[in-house]
């Protein structure tokens, strides 16, 4: 590898002392002049027909100064996918969830917008209603949209012939697994600020993943030409991939500013976000698989049910990549898959870190491990003898151009100790390992490309503007050393502009892992191309060719005679006096097509990453309570453009999918989540998350940053299988449903026994 | 002239609604959480040696967070010229003028900080000080620099062979002339407001220019990096050339602020903006001028001596230009010129609309009214006969390559209806004309050039960034219709982000008569480059040559058959589709040499602007007060991008000239100005502006932006001169002492008596 200077190294964010001190604000900590407090009234029931909504008594409130409902919206649907539209932002005719948006109020004091909900008026006539997908598969089901056994939408797909395969097989089984909803338990509540102002122009502040989906969305709901409105930077506490749509807080401040003509606010306590915002995607996946006698994988038969609760978002896309993290990760010639998108009257599942991926690693990788145990292969052989390669061609067209899987596999069972361990720990201890692959930069609407533009400032430093947000990843400090690497500066040398749909140019967003991959990508260039610039001027000065120079620590030299060189600053002066502000840009859009998740048929991403995790579990008999007493995770990131980021993100992979398999679900009674607060809904805490083994495997992509690819997804994929292996190695018992409770190994327990 | 869809309309100003309700923030109007108060503490001496500095008691004093004197700063003289730099932020060793800067504070609250400065104890010993520029260059005056005479600069050119000319001429005569201080009066006080983060990063909000001057100038005096420090947009409340430097308040509420970690405000009283910030540059012009029998001007001999009062500031710059005045007006072969910057112990003196052209105009403009009657010419005859025309090339080598003074000279004797009442009013009415040329983009320093971004949004609309300031020009707007004219848009379609260091790209700022010119051909070049991007993007779509396309009214389509189009949103979003997110960029930088004010050789502008005024007078011969009754004005300004904007400027150009003529000048009393408030320093106010009659006269020149020049600077020249001349018209007296105030006027009448 090259020798870098500024990629590659452990170096300190350049928010840490800002957002450690207090000194970072995010949207609740804003105040404007004249600002008011909006509130959202939504329905207590999980299905029912409004039959009318009088709001005259909450408007006569003193204090109150609007009051909206569907009324004063366009009255079209919205959703992540304009085909799949199926929510209005303010219910019309009916709710279907206990939430659903009904009304807004804005008012001088929170309490007094409170106060104005309780005076609005609605009338509901009560549905029957479901909240069991496969109960609501029925013929005889209540409907909640117009769609038939409440199926929103399919993906199916073909590969090879699976019958032909498993005829071939010389083992089959069959299983079914299911997997628990999850709340992403971002620290910052969802929060917007906006104010609509005299030029008609609406601003808003409001922790998102990208700045012109937000903007994009707003503008069709608001009914506003995308320029009239500006997302703006603000600090944000967590996404985990559950900011990317429009939220009711967004829409209802911006609605309420509209109409008042003043700045508005809207905080959701905890047990909005809980219940209103976005839950993992609760899943039934029946995996059918076939393999010879040495453990080949041979046929692969998967049926996907993904619960996507009152309305689409992304349920789509979540059995999609469900049944695709069946093609990825390990070679199969045969696999035929078929993934529901069904509707139940409960919070609306979306976008999470894992989106789907965490759902299908839990039946796949359980899977194996019985088949191992019935083939009497280790766990580990029969993974290393069916995982993907570099040079793979998948069934999507896709050829896997770097591929460290192997490298994982083996760095993390030696890490962990795989072969002195496994089988042969005292007590109830146990190993378990998962492996997985991920997209980077799934290919999900048209718009999935960034631009970067870099100026350079008379001091010879330089300025990166960015649409990219940082959600806690340290976005910022990443993009800023793939700028200075690529100009030769120092870290400090470069100051980051990011987020602001208004100053910055277009950029993907923090999500889909594709910043580090496509926004890195794009400020590489621009950085390029404000590189050619300085050493088009530098090469007149030197009297040297462009070819024949480069630029390190702040100095344009000559190759081969690196005494001869000017400054940055000294450049930059020049390139001004010849009336040349030196201002670079790029853009970068992964060669992809457009994903068809109807038949998979598409080249989805321009490259994976893999990742494999081991881990080790302690479990109480007498209790049932399961410990993660360690865990190694290795991760194929390309290249870690910041090593001590890339172990970050890998830390709170296995902390969020540890909280997945262990204890994080929610409770329901007809549709009413019944724990929604950090007290009765557990995460894991510091003390419970054990020592994590980061180990970063670089596979150097060809087309990624420096060889990047990403760091922030895959590595939360694997917590519930490598846990649901560990326990079996530990005491014997196969959990298939998580999360894996106490009272569920008890009872596996006395069943076995 | 080709037909434009925005350019050259009557366009509202796009912030003209916020600006009206109050919406808009001033910086005043700005608070920051933890925000302190600053208030600085300044010299009661004109002239003085400081012994000693004791902040003790200052400090101890509760609610007080910082005291800084000279210790805290780098000890490095600044200056707008970085040769000429004779100036401490903080002063060392001496003060030199009765609100020299010592020290700041900075406190909880505004009457600590004020209680706080009478607690610090200054001991000084007092030193002779010196008011009057000629006493100052006398060999015994006291020096208030190490420079001899007080010179603290000298200018001087020699064209042709003047004593030749003179020899040859017909007719000589040589007149002094005197011309007063002046205020801005910006209506907004200066004042700024600066946060040092814990990123060690400054970002101030404060009234100026150009965001990009007060980053270099705040950054050599702060010792920070230009890269660690951003000047935020704000709302600004007129400039009129007096917000290009860096101010105390600036300075000091950064440097405070880098001591608390807390943001500091300081606001000036008016008297100290009055007293402590700058003042046009009054002179002493004597003036030898030799002609021929017909009028035709032989050789001029020009001595400037300029009060830049305590410090340079921009005082060599005022004496060139001034001098310089007399070389692009009317033709003369023979030209000798000689200016001296001489310092006095009084309130620094500085750039301001008009900046030295002023006071060279009224020396010219009255003397060669003195010679048409002393030869029998109509004065206008005289005017026409010199004038400046289209092809010449100037001394400095600037070839004239489009001048309308011809046309402003016929069109506004026309309007005010000179032959008819030229002379030949009744009662004590008169008429008097002046003419000026103005440089568009005098290119002072090599940093006069600008860089502007485009980039279009999802909904075909725009976003442009540019690093130009409004201080009350509208300049947004105009820069928005020439993006929106380049680009087939509306006016609408176009959203400005201007004025902040950070997310903007460098730009030589709203002086120099430059903003319309560089900015303006920056943008329109930015637009150009997206345009470029647009269509052929679109020449694919369309199966067309990108020659073949044109754009308007947000369509692109095919010349010779326009039904054939797609829209902006549908091409924007192809190329985004196709990975190419449209982003242009555009920069300019006039080709000009780096002007040498030394010896005035150098090519000094690349174009010059052309103005003509005639005023008519009503004088009282009780009490000796003058009446502008009637003004008419007109302009080459190459191209109005808004008429209305144009003559906007016109009016106010008229008013603060008529201000400086009749009513403005500083009252001094051994180095204290006597009259530093709005009621004993008079301002016109808006009953006191007469009628102006705006003439717009387009030359269309051919590298100006559509053909635009100027407009905020020439139409302010003409005021003394022209008002002086329509005294003489009206009752035969010659003021060459400005401004014409009622005691001159009686003076003069009794003396003729």
């Amino acid at each position: 590898m090259p020798e870098y200077s500024v990629i590659g190294k452990r170096l300190p964010a350049i928010d840490g002392i800002a957002k450690a001190t207090g000194e970072a604000k995010y949207t609740d900590d804003m105040v404007l002049p004249r600002m008011l407090f909006g509130k959202i009234l939504r329905s207590p029931y999980p299905h029912a027909r409004i039959i009318n909504i009088d709001t005259t008594r909450a408007e006569r409130l003193p204090g109150v100064k609007a009051v909206v409902t569907a009324k004063d919206t366009t009255r079209k649907k919205y959703g992540v996918n304009s085909k799949l539209a199926d929510q209005y932002p303010l219910a019309i005719d009916k709710v279907r969830y206990i939430g659903d948006e009904i009304a807004a109020v804005a008012a001088i004091e929170e309490d007094i917008a409170e106060e104005a909900l309780d005076l609005i008026n609605v009338e509901y006539e009560e549905l029957p209603a479901v909240f069991d997908p496969e109960e609501a598969m029925k013929e005889d089901a209540p409907m909640i949209h117009d769609v038939e056994r409440n199926i929103s939408g399919r993906t199916w797909l073909n590969f090879g012939d699976v019958d032909k395969g498993f005829a071939e097989s010389d083992y089959v089984r069959e299983d079914r697994f299911e997997t628990n909803d999850q709340s992403h338990c971002q620290i910052e509540p969802y929060v917007a600020l906006a104010t609509f102002d005299t030029s008609r122009k609406l601003t808003i502040w409001t922790p998102n993943m990208s700045p012109f989906v937000k903007r994009r969305m707003l503008a069709r709901a608001l009914n506003l030409p995308e320029s009239d409105i500006r997302v703006c930077k603000s600090y944000i506490g967590g996404a985990f991939g559950g900011r990317v749509e429009m939220f009711a807080c967004e829409f209802c401040a911006s609605l309420l500013s509209m109409k008042t003509g003043r700045p508005v606010k809207i905080t959701y306590t905890r047990e909005e976000v809980f219940t209103t915002t976005r839950r993992r995607h609760p899943m039934i996946i029946e995996l059918k698989t076939g393999v010879k006698r040495d453990g080949t994988l041979m046929a692969r038969e998967i049926r996907v049910i993904g619960d996507t609760g009152a309305y689409n978002s992304t349920g789509l896309q979540a059995v999609y990549i469900c049944c695709d993290g069946f093609v990825r990760t390990y070679r199969c010639p045969n696999i035929k898959y078929e993934g529901h998108c069904v509707y139940t009257n409960k919070t609306i599942s979306g976008a999470m870190r894992g989106h789907g991926s965490i759902q299908s690693r839990f039946a796949d990788e359980s899977q194996l491990d019985m088949i191992a145990e019935e083939l009497g292969i280790d766990p580990v052989e029969l993974r290393l003898k069916n995982a993907r390669q570099s040079g793979d061609v998948l069934p999507n067209k896709v050829q896997i151009t770097s591929c460290g899987l192997t490298e994982c596999i083996q760095r993390a069972t030696e890490s962990a100790g795989w072969k002195a361990k496994r089988g042969k720990q005292p007590g109830n201890r146990g190993l378990g390992i998962a492996c997985t692959a991920g997209t980077t930069s799934l290919n999900v609407s048209p718009l999935c490309s960034s631009a970067a533009v870099i100026k350079l400032n008379d001091d010879g430093r330089a300025t990166l503007l960015t649409g990219a947000v940082d959600n806690g990843q340290h976005t910022e400090t990443m993009l800023a050393q793939i700028a200075a690497e690529e100009l030769g500066l120092t870290l400090e040398d470069v100051k980051v502009t990011a987020g602001d749909s208004e100053s910055c140019p277009t950029d993907i967003g923090s999500y889909l892992m594709s910043l580090t991959f496509v926004t890195g990508k794009a400020v590489k260039l621009a950085a390029a191309d404000a590189k050619r610039q300085l050493l088009e001027i530098a090469a007149e000065r030197l009297e040297a060719e462009v070819e024949e120079l480069d630029a390190k620590d702040r100095r344009i030299y000559v190759k081969r005679n690196p005494e001869r060189a000017i400054s940055f600053p000294d450049a930059v002066m020049t390139g001004l006096m010849k009336g040349i502000p030196i201002l670079g840009k790029g853009y970068y859009m992964p060669q992809t097509e457009y994903s068809n998740m109807w038949t998979g048929q598409a080249r989805e991403t321009p490259t994976y990453s893999f990742c494999a995790q081991v881990a080790e579990v302690e479990v109480d008999r007498e209790t049932g309570q399961v410990k993660l007493v360690e865990t190694s995770v290795a991760h194929d990131c390309g290249l870690a453009i910041n090593p001590m980021d890339v172990e970050g993100q890998l830390q709170g992979c296995v902390a969020m999918s540890q909280g997945m398999a262990l204890s994080e679900e929610f409770i329901w009674d007809n549709g009413q989540m019944l724990n929604p607060s950090f007290s009765d809904y557990r995460i894991p805490l510091p003390l419970d998350v054990p020592e994590v083994k980061p180990i970063i495997v670089e596979s150097v992509d060809p087309e990624g940053p420096f060889g990047a690819k990403d760091a922030g997804e895959p590595p939360a994929h694997l917590g519930p299988a490598a846990i649901a292996n560990a326990v079996y190695d530990a005491i014997g018992v196969r959990i298939k449903k998580l999360p894996i409770t106490p009272d569920k190994i008890l009872q596996a327990l006395r069943r076995k026994e």
